[in-house]
């Protein structure tokens, strides 16, 4: 026998392996001849190659690697909340009572749910491509409007020629169409959830495949519909994102970009009008001509005597926040500036550089200094099913591209400029009567990107105690209800608990 | 010489072609010999197919396939709003003088830019894969909130046997390393951008691509980076998103669930006592326990005995949805039902069925009738690029699942029960002194998903003029301020064409 004949019969023996394998997927011209030969090593008896052992890094390396100031930041079933030397911890479910915690949770886990259905929360699990698929797809990026239709950009076929070619495209919250006419004996369901493209003529599959579409048929506002792409057994599936963009709300800062069409000025007061008299002073000495809101729950209302002043009064004693989320609301420019009433305007107190921060970045909210004083805190999230836990630590992220003053934190002092669209997306919860600050950043996690820029600093009016005798009532009056009262704290503790769902926090 | 041995090397021809012809990628087992063939009829003469001639449909057929209520809602270059017999059309441009108009595009362009940055606006490109990349990989959904790591799940890697296998991975905005305890010489570039894999065994690449992680190394809220795979010429690209998530905002509802526990009543009041207090009595016939919140700018401030009343007092004819925000601002419980202060409660204002869509159903906001008056409209955007085309239509989009009598809509009357938390999100625009409705919802558009259902009915107080001359006279003034003027018309057409971004409607 003929020695050329013996190697075919042993090269269609190999081709014969393979296929009996079922080695599925390799790209053909660059690598025919090295796979034949990878299949005869798995047919015929080879050494075993030297495999070294498979074995994972120590968790304690783990932990190096992927710890973030001591918190190991890495998917785990469930977070701590560990106190160490720096810092104690606390375990939000705590402030309730041992009877009551119980149903507490039910409720929660209840309200949670229904928040999460709203969210699309939790994400579907990611979306794997197998190798060696026929297909060329949109991987990532594919976008349509409620009941718009869209091109699917870069379909393609590239399988072995075929007699005929099937190729089937299915959808479950839209329909799929073609814009090729071609006869309905080559695109079947048009405008329908499935569409079957069947064909001899590779150019036209081509074509076809180059021109479907796909249309959202419901009124969504944020779904992900996966579109799989099939031809014999291969099977490709990618998103398409149905989403309605949120509409913009811009503010004019009007021809001559003046201060006071770009920012105002809003407080909260109670039972302190001297304090707030003598701020409102000191921004005028500044800023004669910036509107300011001042939002009042204490039990006489002032005569303020200043054109620029918005004056509103609320129910006695309403609260903190309450008063902060009124001032907000009745604010009508692009930024708002907090300030506590008993701040004092300097010649340091420059609003126009925070502007010019938050105008040339991606930040919300831009915090200054008070006396020195800039409060920065980071907010750390680990998520677990029973909550969060949350890790507060001072000081921050990174320091902000372009300002080489300013950082990146989670939290700032009571001294800020923020994006009032933004601060009012977030809002201070009415719900929080008496001494809150954190509360307000923890509650713009996700929403508020926050900044801080130490060089702009304004004063503090000393804290002696005043002559008049009418005034120092007031103000121990007022000190009652500034100081935090135990109740209060379990209240905080239990919103922490119930409200952000987290679980403890460091 | 031996038929085999021809055929043999007419087999080997024919691969040599099929290289040459650099042919790449089909899936191997299931199609060589085809493939062999179809080379074949490449390299061989052969009559060409009957291709059929590649055209599109006509535009006309396109805007039959792709329009809803007569809309186009296909992708084009501009955006056109015409007028038909049904409704007219604004154009806002407009509402300003022609001199101003051109310093008004330069400032209405440079605040739109500076939201798009904020909000990562616009998306990237979508992201192609090419067919029969030899990898496996995650096309969709592998997140990380900032300064995390995960797992990449799902890379493989099924190229042609090879002595040396190498694989390399590269990030932007993180970095990569692998949980795999292998030697340096296997994997270089732990912890950076770029982690490059080198090995003999197959076994251990696997091992080693089952266990790659991503580390998000800067504090970003919202950004997507793409991470590429590579091995010799091939090479995919899948997204990480780089997310932090929003933190939850739970209301609870308390161990009885009471209604007073759940809903707020909002109103805002101007110069029209009488009707306020007539609209109270009847909430409290139905309701004797609900907070109600009042929002007043009248000249006066009322007395109102009712301790489950909250008032709030503005600065003289602050205007209509300066006090709607206001009196959202103040909300404590999980949904807020909005009234006008010249409403009637009956019995068949049944705030619970409200409530129980809500509970049951994604929806943010649900409105009822006003004696019968649902005043649904549905608002369809176009975007483009000097501003979007906006569609409003009477109607709604699709009936509300689980609510046979319900639908979901655009917009509603002013009556109706919303997520606290949702509509802050959006608010009253203060802007909007005097008559304004259907701004709210344009404003909600992409936030706020809105339902109807007309079962739910409140009354109208009638409209005859009062006897009392005191209340006569402030009617009198009232009606100055509720007209719409001249002046306030086009001061909304330059709201929409501002701050919505909004080129025309019809």
């Amino acid at each position: 026998m003929c020695p050329n004949s013996s190697r075919f019969l042993w090269l269609l023996k190999i081709l014969v392996i393979i296929l009996g394998l079922g080695v599925a997927g390799f790209t053909f011209g660059s690598m025919f001849l090295p796979a034949a030969f990878s299949s005869l090593k798995l047919a015929l008896p080879s050494p075993a190659p030297d495999v070294q052992k498979l074995k994972l890094l120590p968790e304690e390396h783990l932990r190096n690697l992927f710890s973030y100031d001591g918190i190991w930041l890495f998917p785990k079933n469930q977070c701590k909340c560990e106190a160490n030397k720096e810092q104690g911890s606390y375990n939000f479910q705590d402030a309730y009572g041992q009877s009551d915690l119980p149903a507490v949770k039910v409720r929660r886990q209840a309200e949670f749910e229904h928040f999460q259905r709203r969210e699309g929360l939790p994400r579907p699990l990611p979306l794997l491509a197998q190798p060696n698929l026929p297909f060329g797809y949109p991987v990532h990026g594919v976008e349509v409007m409620p009941l718009h239709t869209v091109p699917i950009p870069g379909l393609q076929f590239e399988g072995p020629d075929a007699p005929i070619y099937k190729v089937t495209l299915t959808a479950s919250l839209g329909t799929l169409n073609t814009l090729a006419d071609v006869p309905d004996s080559v695109v079947q369901g048009r405008g329908q959830k499935q569409l079957t493209i069947s064909t001899s003529d590779r150019k036209l599959l081509k074509f076809i495949l180059q021109h479907v579409t796909y249309t959202s048929t419901g009124y969504q506002h944020q779904k992900v519909d996966v579109v799989s792409l099939e031809s014999r057994s291969s099977v490709a599936k990618f998103p398409v994102t149905i989403r309605h963009p949120v509409i913009p709300k811009l503010y004019d800062p009007g021809p001559e970009r003046k201060l006071r069409n770009l920012v105002t000025i809003a407080t909260k007061t109670f039972l302190r009008p001297h304090k707030l008299m003598i701020m409102l002073r000191s921004i005028r000495e500044y800023y004669p001509d910036l509107t300011v809101i001042v939002a009042d729950d204490s039990k006489k209302p002032l005569e303020i005597k200043d054109n620029h002043v918005e004056y509103y009064t609320m129910p006695f004693g309403k609260g903190w926040f309450a008063g902060r989320n009124l001032a907000i609301s009745q604010v009508t420019t692009k930024y708002v500036l907090w300030v506590d009433d008993d701040f004092l305007f300097n010649k340091e107190t420059k609003i126009e550089v925070l502007v010019d921060v938050l105008e040339k970045t991606e930040l919300d909210v831009v915090g200054g200094s008070v006396l020195g004083n800039v409060f920065q805190f980071k907010l750390l999230l680990e998520q677990s099913e029973n909550g969060a836990c949350l890790h507060k630590r001072t000081g921050f992220f990174q320091p902000l591209d372009g300002f080489p003053n300013c950082v990146v934190t989670s939290g700032v002092v009571n001294f800020f400029l923020a994006h009032t669209e933004r601060l009012q997306r977030v809002g201070f919860d009415p719900r929080l009567q008496r001494v809150a600050h954190s509360e307000f950043f923890i509650d713009g996690l996700g929403t508020l990107l926050v900044g801080s820029c130490p060089e702009v600093i304004i004063g503090h009016q000393s804290r002696s105690p005043v002559v008049d005798s009418e005034l120092a009532a007031l103000e121990k009056t007022y000190s009652t209800y500034r100081s935090n009262t135990l109740a209060q704290v379990q209240f905080k503790l239990a919103l922490h608990y119930f409200k952000n769902h987290l679980q403890c926090a460091t």
